[in-house]
């Protein structure tokens, strides 16, 4: 089982130091601290278990050091920045594991961007050495990147004419969307087996400058004093703790305070329940400040998180999560209207960025989801969000069990999709007129009023609950689940794209469909052949 | 060899009858005519041959039937509308060839919507029995669906539950971005193999509406004479004819008027050259109806077209086209500017967007194009859609040789990619200025300008020019053509995306993977299984 807590004490391959405004996150990843047997992680490639440390020390500096302004990534080993996802990691890796590898590595870096977005931290990316494939991905999710010029480093994506696969953590995207680097020199660079230095580098737009050796931490020094401006540090919050989130594993799943997991593997779907608050006590900033990570968005949002990332990479076979969520649908609406009214505060600021990207966590995840809208259900407001975020929602219609429905103004921009638009306008595309009327009607849905609103799949009434529950259950659970991915990715992003939708919908599919080709994997393939006296050999039709 | 030309007096499936502003397109697939052995096209079913004729249908309308205004799209089968593509054709066909199908019905029903969206003309899909997989994706490729209510007809996507692959035309993305369905609707209807009927279909806003068999024929009649105003029908125009395409085939390639297709199959590439026009003698529109399929603008771009789709079809092992041009700048720059000035005339427009389309066909085209940039070529205006439409371009830098560029009006928004974005816009996403720059300018870019504007990837002078032209050639040859693939998909399209490049982009990656997933097409996959006595199996792992 594939653990994603940790914290810096216990970082194997990163050091993390703050100093007032500054925060340098350094790799130093050691070869044997593994995940799995089987492979070395030499010149500071990664695996999972890497990445698990990076994703955990950008969480903890929103969190635990929000007076940071500047993070600078870099490496603590001569003449290597990174050297990018561990191939023979991959090579040995199962196709499975592979594609959910990219896609946590690929939310960790739009994490990062999520970061600089809305928080306002600026990443710089100081390449000591060279910073190739899956180095020069995460340098390119900063906002800077700067490369020592040493006669010898050099950046490079040679995913293609090397390995015959794609530099999968989204640097064909973020070349020609994000940096807005010409298409033909894109094309020339990512098939450049040793990649640009220097001066052609910064020429084609690929990074921002570069300094001789003698000069190098001297000027990454000025850019960091420049960007870090300390005016207002007096004043800076000093930050929350994130302690490691309590969890029982079970044969049957996993129990957190406000989430249970429970896996029907025979029937190869999961029943996830989301509690919400038990009141609403919290009203100030400094009220929150002190609850700290047991403040019920963060807490319940951690735990959500934590047991998605579980069932991803940890129960591949489940192929169905049935939702449900039990408490107060007052308590939930109570809670998003302190959320909004404090909204600029730093803390409240971070855990609402935090519910919008475990919900956008949820819609990239390669599994069904039904919402279940039982008797002591509580899909208000952000947890209405988690009924929007499922491919069906089911609602008990009996109006004698008060079984009810609520937006709040949390639903109306605040946790946006990857693809930019709320859950809500996402759902109505065609009639926005009816997203508004959910926004601002303040009495609770029930069935047949969640039916007309256009809010719910299906309102089923006592009778016909219990068995349209279960065969649409045993009815999903049969389906292929590869055409059940695609399907899925295709029906959750209607409407406009952005270059995050681009790298999960379009980089990812693409990366899917050439890590099952033979051309990668089969045993001639360059990805099976990587670094042994063997050759790859292609079949060169072009499909 | 796959034949791509075909005429009305030869179509095997369906029936094109024209009278006045109305034509309807009768689907009466004949089950034996069928493009390769192991199967029947039984219930309107389809192979390429029968979407080959489809093609043609509609281009004809545009050229030879201007004044056409309704297309109504319908079955002589009794009960059946369409069944889509047949399934045991999937189930024989190589992974490639599976994959240039779906695309080649793909731009048919793109250019449905081309049709309807620039000339005007309303599709009708007229479903007089069931439409199912592909048969509602041609129905939801029109503008109005009308179903008929006959107690048994029904509209579906049974591909995910019966076939575990996707609906490959665009079904899912039309679904929820075109008819703006509901996403939970259109997961239903998605993994419902046996569909929806007339009442819930209409209600979901699958279908316009629906009429019972007694009233069909009439409610389709009526609707089509609202369309077809006829105003103005006594000056309609009267047309030009789409003659056969004369193309000489040789050991070595191919041979029309103003290509030439030579095929280096031993080292897998080919040179593609398109000769530019002799002169410009038409400037009226009078003139251009004469000249009719023999002018320059269109007879080139048929003529590019069919080279294109033989190279994608019957070649797939050549991985990379040489393009190059051979005439004088300045005639092409006068046909621009005589298509410019008559641009609203109803054959100009439609020269216009047919040369759009088929530069789009080779943005979509799975191999890699370089442009080769030698004296005696002419890539102006439209020819230099050509150059930018490529991968990377190679311009001689001899300035005693005049090899010259230029732009025209046309490169200003006339021939939009798939994404609604100029080459030009796409190529200077950093530097909008540059594209402005580029078309203002009146002279000729030579090498040395066409390099500092932008335009083009490398200049060599004539010592390295030709070491410089093998060696790209060598390189690219060797890569893999998966990861060509991907990239190149992943290159060509920055910025903004549109339901046209979601369902060549994110649709086709996701189908080609599914389609090589042994839950599909392994021994126990289910399209493999389909039909047989036996089930299939899935591995349930979800990816």
């Amino acid at each position: 089982m594939i653990n994603f807590q940790t914290s810096p004490d216990q970082y194997k391959h990163w050091k993390l130091s703050v100093e007032g405004p500054v925060a340098t996150l350094s790799m130093d990843v050691s070869e044997d601290a593994t995940l799995a047997e089987g492979y070395k992680l030499k010149l500071n490639s990664y695996d999972l278990g890497v990445d698990i440390e990076l994703a955990d020390a950008i969480q903890r500096l929103r969190f635990e050091h929000p007076a940071v302004k500047v993070v600078v990534i870099t490496s603590l080993k001569p003449r290597i920045f990174c050297a990018g996802a561990n191939i023979y990691m991959l090579g040995t890796s199962s196709h499975a594991f592979k594609v959910n590898f990219c896609k946590f590595t690929n939310e960790t870096r739009c994490g990062i961007e999520d970061d600089s977005r809305h928080s306002g931290r600026r990443y710089l990316a100081a390449l000591n050495g060279t910073a190739s494939g899956g180095g020069y991905e995460l340098a390119i999710a900063c906002d800077e990147i700067y490369l020592v010029d040493d006669g010898n480093s050099a950046i490079s994506l040679p995913e293609v004419p090397l390995l015959g696969v794609l530099p999968g953590t989204g640097g064909l995207t973020r070349l020609v969307d994000k940096r807005k680097v010409r298409r033909d020199r894109a094309d020339v660079f990512s098939t450049l087996a040793e990649g640009l230095k220097g001066k052609r580098a910064k020429e084609w737009g690929l990074i921002d400058d570069y300094f001789p050796t003698s000069k190098f931490q001297e000027a990454i020094d000025a850019r960091v004093r420049d960007l870090s401006n300390t005016d207002g540090q007096k004043d800076a919050p000093a930050g929350i703790k994130l302690n490691p989130i309590a969890v029982e594993v079970k044969p049957s799943g996993l129990e957190y305070q406000y989430v249970t997991l429970v896996l029907n593997r025979e029937q190869r779907y999961a029943d996830l329940t989301i509690r919400g608050p038990e009141c609403a006590p919290q009203k100030t900033p400094a009220e929150i400040e002190l609850a700290g990570d047991t403040y019920w968005p963060l807490q319940a949002y951690r735990e959500l998180d934590h047991a998605l990332l579980h069932l991803r990479v940890n129960e591949p076979e489940i192929g169905l999560v049935c939702l449900r969520t039990q408490g107060e649908l007052s308590n939930v609406i109570a809670i998003d209207k302190t959320l909004v009214a404090h909204r600029e505060h730093w803390l409240v600021r971070e855990i609402i960025l935090h519910m919008a990207r475990v919900l956008r966590r949820m819609d990239l995840t390669a599994k069904s989801f039904f919402s279940i809208i039982e008797p002591g259900s509580c899909f208000g407001g952000n947890m209405l969000e988690l009924m929007l975020a499922s491919d069906r929602s089911y609602m008990l219609n009996n109006p004698d069990e008060g079984v009810q429905v609520i937006a709040s103004e949390l639903n109306g921009g605040m946790l946006p999709m990857s693809n930019g638009l709320t859950r809500l306008k996402s759902r109505f595309l065609a009639e926005p007129e009816k997203a508004a009327a959910v926004l601002v009607r303040t009495e609770p849905f029930d069935a047949a009023e969640a039916e007309a609103a256009g809010l719910i799949t299906f309102a089923p009434d006592d009778l016909d609950w219990e068995d349209e529950i279960r065969v649409a259950i045993e009815e999903r659970t049969s389906l292929s689940p590869d055409a059940l991915t695609g399907m899925e990715a295709s029906l959750r992003f209607a409407g406009p794209e952005t270059m995050d939708t681009k790298i999960y919908g379009r980089l990812t599919a693409w990366q899917n469909w050439i890590f099952q080709r033979p051309n990668a994997v089969g045993p001639e393939g360059a990805l099976t052949n990587y670094g042994k006296p063997t050759q790859a050999h292609f079949d060169f039709k072009r499909t």
